[in-house]
């Protein structure tokens, strides 16, 4: 692509490093910006270098947060005997959004996956072990990872490590279509795959 | 959508208000972002805001341009007895894609649209007709409009305009859909559609 100015060139090649964006409609964006006021772009560009510089992770269930403890696990409505274990943020959103769910979180910041470089050292598992020594409250643990290779043998690690606990430990109901990536998922489905959770054992 | 955090509905509030992008893929954006250095989020927003408060626009042409003069209204090479005449910015980036064109451009920053309340006066109409007084070199103009109404109409009070000018008066050949957008037409199409231009009268 040939470009008229070095300006929109940048720019577009900012953009288009976008997850979902190529050139095209990064160029889109451009122009549109283009013909907004300047005020427009300039709240843009805050809101983005503010998410990312002030952002917080909740010190205990590791979701975001714009303070140290998050809205969830602050709640007294949240049923804090069960903790659905998921792999980030954006799945959290995604199970909040099916109203189904009232229990609190652990979000583990990834998943194991060899071929990337991710061990069990890398995501927030020996937390989330630390976490239950200190909350007897707790009587399950929701494991609501994507059935895919990582996420299964991600399950199965934390089987493994959860065992000592002696608590319940379920699945979500693989409604979600096998291999699929649980962000997906259409809230219907995630929410009832939710509800009709399988046991392990 | 439930947000964990004022920080990330904001920043999806910015981004999900760009062109073509949901609330879902402006989620993924922003956390992604999270997920990169803070200097990457620091220069996408220091393009974005760079692009939109130093941008020019040519004196000549009024298409993008760094300098007081684009770079094709200042190249030697380009052939200054043909004017295109189009709608945006956007319109000579695909045409000069084609790599078919050689002439130069006249970009009207808009079209004629009673319902939108774009009048001839809101156009570089009257630019163009002063530009054409001292540019005695210049022997056709094609009307390179998108073929929709507002085009058609657009290019009827062009002709109008132009003919004291005893100019050549060309529009592109309609290779491309009728009432389709120009920007969104392939490369070939638009190419073939400015070499087979179709004269008026
Ligand atoms: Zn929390
Ligand atoms: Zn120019």
């Amino acid at each position: 692509m040939n470009f008229p100015s070095k300006l929109i060139e940048q720019a577009v090649g900012e953009v288009s490093k976008l997850p979902g964006i190529g050139k095209k409609s990064a160029l889109r964006i451009v122009l549109h910006l283009l013909k907004r006021s300047e005020n427009e772009t300039q709240s843009l560009a805050d809101a983005l270098v503010a998410v990312r510089t002030q952002i917080q992770y909740c010190r205990k269930c590791h979701n975001i947060s714009d303070s140290e403890l998050c809205s969830i696990c602050l709640s007294p409505k949240r049923d804090a005997s069960v903790v659905c274990v998921v792999q980030d943020s954006r799945d959290v959103l995604a199970i909040e959004n099916t109203g189904q769910y009232t229990g609190l979180y652990h979000v583990l910041g990834g998943i194991i996956s060899p071929l990337e470089g991710v061990s069990p050292g890398d995501l927030k598992i020996e937390s989330l072990l630390q976490r239950l020594k200190h909350a007897p409250e707790v009587r399950e643990i929701i494991l609501a990872l994507s059935p895919t290779m990582e996420g299964d043998t991600t399950s199965f690690y934390l089987q493994k490590k959860l065992r000592p606990f002696s608590l319940k430990i379920s699945t979500i109901a693989r409604g979600i279509p096998i291999g699929g990536d649980l962000e997906y998922a259409d809230e219907i489905t995630l929410g009832r795959s939710i509800v009709s959770r399988i046991n392990y054992d």
